[in-house]
């Protein structure tokens, strides 16, 4: 997606660590407009599915998904990162290693908001080691839904999560791949049809 | 705001120790129709105030806050709960005590993000105690910006935060005020002009 291309290229920083540091937009301050831009991509590339569900993960996942779902007109679900007292009963569970935090947690869904009628949609901002979407799509599949695909801001190719997930069957659909990135020479994006 | 009043009544549990569980429709899974409704009405009580920037708190103010935005035309800031690598540089910080998670926490707000021209409407689900309010508005007041009001959905009544935030003048929205509460009873809804 060339205007999501493009505000990275003016606003994202690479750090080292391979970090890219897109918070002006996508992840502390939010851009609500290219949201909307980028919800009306996603409904371009998932047209024709059935989809009655979009599920993402706290905390910046949530920001994308929410105004993705005004163009699908279906409900979010998000996963939570820690059990607080206000999620009772059943959840389903798995574990990610988070590569922004460094460290490992658990992330749960009521087991209330998934069953096996769900047609569901994935969205997230960032994919890059994957751990997150496989933790996700193992949540999907305990529950009996069905997993549509997944719809990505920003995926990092060069650590191949995305082509793992693509290689097993997933339909991955990312408005951005960096391919490279360096501190230096700066951003270097795959080339795709869309 | 009559509709989610019904939309609380019909779905909203109540639990021991004064927890009111609305996790279908407003803070696990997401009704992004309500939430479009809801920004309408903010629209409506802040009209003619002119707000340029929306500031909330992770995880489920993003969802609400990030609809609400697109009535006002305006980025989204989230604070953020803990401090991840990708936050770098300088950030304005407040301590907040949480109702819901029964813990002390430090939220944070990139520096770059809030600015003494900015004029602030905070957005939350959630008022009880009105900790994370009171932390949110001290970060306003450290950015030197201007906070315009707070729009809640959901304010605890009795719990005292959202009165005590009026009596020091801060203009305080909720779309729901439950005046109290009880498993057995239900909810009583404090009578406002709107």
């Amino acid at each position: 997606m060339e205007a999501l291309k493009q505000r990275i290229r003016k606003d994202g920083i690479v750090k080292e660590g391979n970090v890219l540091k897109v918070d002006s937009f996508l992840n502390h301050q939010l851009d609500i407009q290219l949201f909307e831009q980028m919800g009306e991509e996603f409904k371009r590339r998932f047209e024709g599915e059935e989809i009655n569900k979009i599920l993402t993960i706290e905390a910046s996942g949530i920001a994308i998904a929410c105004i993705v779902a005004r163009y699908f007109n279906v409900p979010v679900v998000f996963a939570k990162k820690s059990k607080t007292k206000n999620i009772a009963g059943d959840v389903y569970t798995s574990r990610v290693e988070s590569f922004t935090h460094g460290k490992v947690y658990d992330i749960m869904v009521s087991k209330d908001f998934l069953n096996p009628e769900d047609k569901v949609l994935i969205i997230d901002d960032f994919l890059a080691n994957g751990k997150a979407l496989i933790g996700l799509s193992q949540i999907v599949e305990d529950a009996g839904a069905t997993l549509v695909g997944a719809g990505i801001a920003i995926e990092k190719g060069f650590q191949r999560g995305g082509d793992l997930l693509r290689e097993i069957g997933v339909r991955v659909e990312s408005l951005a791949i960096v391919e490279e990135m360096d501190v230096e020479k700066g951003i270097v994006f795959r080339e795709t049809n869309q």
